[in-house]
């Protein structure tokens, strides 16, 4: 077996989710905090997080909050839902609408009553298709700023998540806990997280687990199909997949970046299972999201 | 010359300053930035900052923000103003009471209009100066955390930071600009910072400066004298100071911090000038902010 897939492989997620419920355990009792907040999207990074967090400070010491805005996704409400009713917990769902709209944010795109989501969505799948004709996507084109429309998306979809932080922070720091992290490290290698928004937190267990490691343990830790088997979005923008805004499949990229990890070459990296233009662009992802990834 | 003292001089305050402007050229290059965003408080650090990013940008690549909220002291927007008239630059002048109102972040301290200023600022005095008389301080409780006070204290300060963190950069990222941070080493080292909140940023230049440094700085680069002696304040909560937050001087205490990072024994530090209870305070304080500062 090659090292790429020796690096991905995780031959024992008993054992993996026991270093992350230990890593949980002793950052609360060193911090001297309470217990832990996360946010639930509906997704399976904040689904597997959750689930481990529970296993590790019990049912009692941990908070689920769903954070919705205007644009979010009514299937990922359910999701979220979904999620908390099998974890056997609560979840506090706190609007933060009216608190965008004070910030401006929806002044940066057309108000969304007057557009059918059907529309918007067919609009979103259009610009992807258009930019992966010319072997890029919609998120290197966002990494790289430099044009106005690039740069309303970011800001628009930014304030987002760093308005989701701020809620996050204020209910944790309310209750002396710490605010669980749910990135990944397929997200932080390519910046699909956000600066100071989902990417700020005190303890993130799940960032060096590539996507295709966080669907088999979450799998083991019994995170509901339905979950599981979507695909993963961060719905910030009507529309929106990861693998669509990326403009590469998780397994194709998690690939890459093992292979940029371990230092491989790139005829073992192909080798692996992806095409030359495919380990290209992920190369120009980690480089045009070197910016995102740096906090002084 | 004591090691301490070597460590916290400036003897070439141009050098120093030239060393900055040339790290803001390069993160503005690197990053295909078009300039940078910072937000101007009327306090020393960020006009320096702002006079330092002009001298490495010119004035029509640097934005300055000064962000108010219901408990903003009118003093600090008298001071934001005066640097910005000083350095012949805009400002731009953004209320977040809203955002905070919705934040709910007012709901957790009694509404201003029914308590005179005079009287909070008073109730905050007396409060510092109780903890002094324990050998602690208002700072280094709020870092402990444990009761319900000082929870919601720290919840109604920190959020308004996150708010104007959000703020920010929803400007810098509409203009492809960064996030000029303003935090210096003696606020880092003591987590006299908001984590994810004035801490949060793309490049901080003067991060590795203590308080004392950042005086000589900014009086070699013209920083308005009115700026350069007022009382240091985060401006979070009416009354309330820097050094009396912090309950030391940031003389002593920049003294205790060099020392420490040099690694001199007790008697070292001791002669240099602090007392042994001032350096043990210190070395707590340290220690307690180490949560703030751990960012994964």
């Amino acid at each position: 077996m090659s090292a790429i897939f020796e690096r991905l492989a995780v031959p024992n997620p008993g054992l993996l989710a026991d270093e992350l419920v230990g890593e949980i355990i002793k950052a609360v009792e060193n911090g001297k905090k309470s217990g832990c907040v996360l946010g639930n999207s509906g997704g399976i990074d904040s689904a597997l997080m959750a689930a481990i967090a529970i296993r590790a400070l019990g049912k009692e010491r941990v908070r689920l909050f769903f954070l919705p805005e205007r644009d979010t996704n009514k299937q990922s409400q359910e999701d979220a839902r979904l999620v908390a009713e099998k974890l056997g917990m609560p979840m506090q769902e706190v609007k933060i609408t009216p608190i965008l709209r004070k910030v401006g944010v929806y002044r940066l795109e057309p108000p969304a009553f007057l557009i059918p989501r059907s529309v918007r969505e067919r609009h979103v799948l259009a610009m992807q298709e258009e930019l992966r004709g010319q072997d890029g996507s919609v998120h290197l084109k966002m990494q790289h700023g430099g044009d106005i429309d690039s740069q309303r998306h970011l800001a628009f979809s930014n304030a987002k998540n760093r308005v989701r932080m701020t809620v996050l922070y204020k209910h944790a720091e309310l209750t002396n806990s710490l605010v669980l992290g749910t990135c990944n490290r397929s997200e932080k290698m390519t910046g699909l997280f956000v600066k100071h928004g989902d990417g700020a937190c005190d303890l993130a267990p799940i960032d060096h687990l590539y996507k295709t490691q966080v669907f088999e343990l979450a799998r083991h830790m019994g995170v509901p199909s339905e979950i599981v088997e979507k695909k993963p979005t961060g719905d910030l923008i009507p529309g929106i997949t990861d693998e669509g805004v990326l403009g590469i499949k998780y397994a194709q990229l998690d690939i890459a970046l093992a292979g940029l990890e371990l230092g491989c070459s790139d005829e073992e990296i192909v080798a692996a299972g992806v095409t030359q233009s495919e380990l290209d662009y992920t190369k120009a992802l980690v480089e045009a999201s070197e910016f995102t990834r740096h906090c002084p």
